[in-house]
């Protein structure tokens, strides 16, 4: 059967066979070791659905602080216990929570938190892409997340990429709480830059919500009630038994193996392509995160 | 329940009601019939599911003559017939085909097509995407297509956006036949952009192919037998008896209507969104198509 990419090349087994040229995913595997960042236990947030499956959250309090406490809050309290995946909406978003009327607010959520969709450039240190950003004057990673940035200003935005996780909200000023959260299923809508809150990135199972039906109402909306998808429970990896407990790692968007595997993402010279590119999207560079252990 | 984005907004019924702002939506509503081009039945392809459900895929023979005439001539000659959905790997591509081995090629297919991956730029007017593209020195629509081009090497390229579909191949020089195509579900992978065959992309039922199961193995395929979605049939709209031929047509991207629609794209002011981003991803402004009568 043919493939689109071929996963090795043939090379000779005799004569001067020349170097295999490398893909990125080749650089990530002879990472060293010092080049991988621990993701803190708090920082996981652990989704287990009814029918099997898991998902894992990395969360970003860098980004949106007082949001990712309220998430915290959320999962210490038991919030979502019982809570659906409600939306699917093809090439945009899966959504999941409650009705907020349906629980009160577990103690520590702040019911109405600031703006966070911005924050300071002042103090990071960008690596950055290297190539035009539609969306903003500069683009690069930080801390292993993909950021958006202008210099000239002064902020920094997390950008909405595959994968990332995002605050449900209303008509602005309202924000959001976090009790209501999706993650995109589809091309990055960038245009929610500095729009809405991110708290974080799916890390594992994003394919258990991209591959959910999409709903038949406006916006994915699920109208069928046996379509919702059940969530069991969502818990912070630092609340489960060590034993238990997941553990992941990215690669340190500030190590030479990043900087190596963004200049191959850019220039594709392996063997399946013909012409390289000369450049790269924002969130077509995903930072490489993998399971520990 | 909490909506990520609001379909409508609340104004107020009595006193003086700000103008309501545009979306990109409003604008597709409201264009002219005369900024519609029907779309040729010899340019449909209709993909029945066994289990259910047809995707529609527009044939774009501007870009890859050769490949796209090789598509019809499969269709023509009931090539797919039984032949299955084989691999679904998740933000990138589902594919569909059959061993090469397990039928002949019908009449008028050209078992080794030319590298159609760019096109001559002379003779195009190309609408100018406006933003920066990170893959290539320019970026527009042309004809309803998403294009990136360089001016001054003379060619363009079809872009591979989300619903693009293209032409499986193995390693070049190999083109690939057309027997086995592939459709993006996942963030526009435009690394592939001048290496592969690009024949159209999907206009219906792409959340057909989307939402299947990720295969378990590498690249996507599926090991389980029950897996793969079985084909029906696949025909052009022009073999279809007229009564029940599908027809679609697309927003003319050099009318006034897709103008205001790509500014509105790029400056979303309509009331959910506090910041417009100034810019737009050439994926991300998904030229409009519709369903006739």
């Amino acid at each position: 059967m043919r493939a689109l990419v071929v996963l090795a090349a043939a090379v000779a087994v005799t004569g001067a066979a020349p170097p295999k040229k490398l893909t990125p995913g080749d650089v990530v595997t002879a990472a060293p070791p010092s080049a991988w960042r621990t993701i803190a236990a708090d920082d996981l947030l652990v989704m287990d659905l009814a029918k099997g499956g898991r998902v894992v959250v990395q969360l970003a309090p860098d980004f949106a602080p007082v949001h990712v406490a309220n998430v915290r809050a959320l999962a210490r309290g038991n919030y979502w216990d019982g809570a659906t995946i409600y939306r699917v909406q093809d090439n945009y978003v899966a959504q999941w929570g409650l009705n907020e009327s349906d629980r009160p607010w577990p103690t520590g959520v702040n019911p109405k938190p600031p703006a966070e969709y911005t924050r300071p450039l002042k103090g990071m240190t960008v690596k950055p892409l290297g190539y035009a950003d539609p969306y903003a004057p500069g683009a690069g990673f930080w801390k292993g997340w993909p950021v958006a940035y202008s210099a000239k200003a002064g902020w920094a935005n997390l950008a909405h990429c595959y994968a990332s996780v995002g605050v449900g909200r209303d008509l602005a000023p309202d924000t959001g709480t976090g009790g209501e959260l999706y993650a995109v299923i589809g091309h990055g809508p960038r245009q929610l830059d500095r729009n809405i809150a991110l708290i974080g990135r799916v890390i594992e199972g994003i394919d258990r919500m991209s591959s959910l039906p999409r709903g038949p109402a406006p916006m994915g909306f699920y109208t069928d009630k046996s379509l919702p998808e059940p969530i069991t429970k969502i818990r912070l990896a630092s609340d489960i038994p060590a034993a238990e407990r997941p553990s992941f790692e990215y690669l340190d968007t500030s190590s030479a193996s990043f900087a190596q595997y963004l200049r191959l993402k850019a220039n594709r010279n392996d063997d399946f392509y013909r012409v390289a590119a000369g450049g790269v999207d924002l969130c077509n560079a995903n930072v490489p995160v993998r399971k520990k252990g």
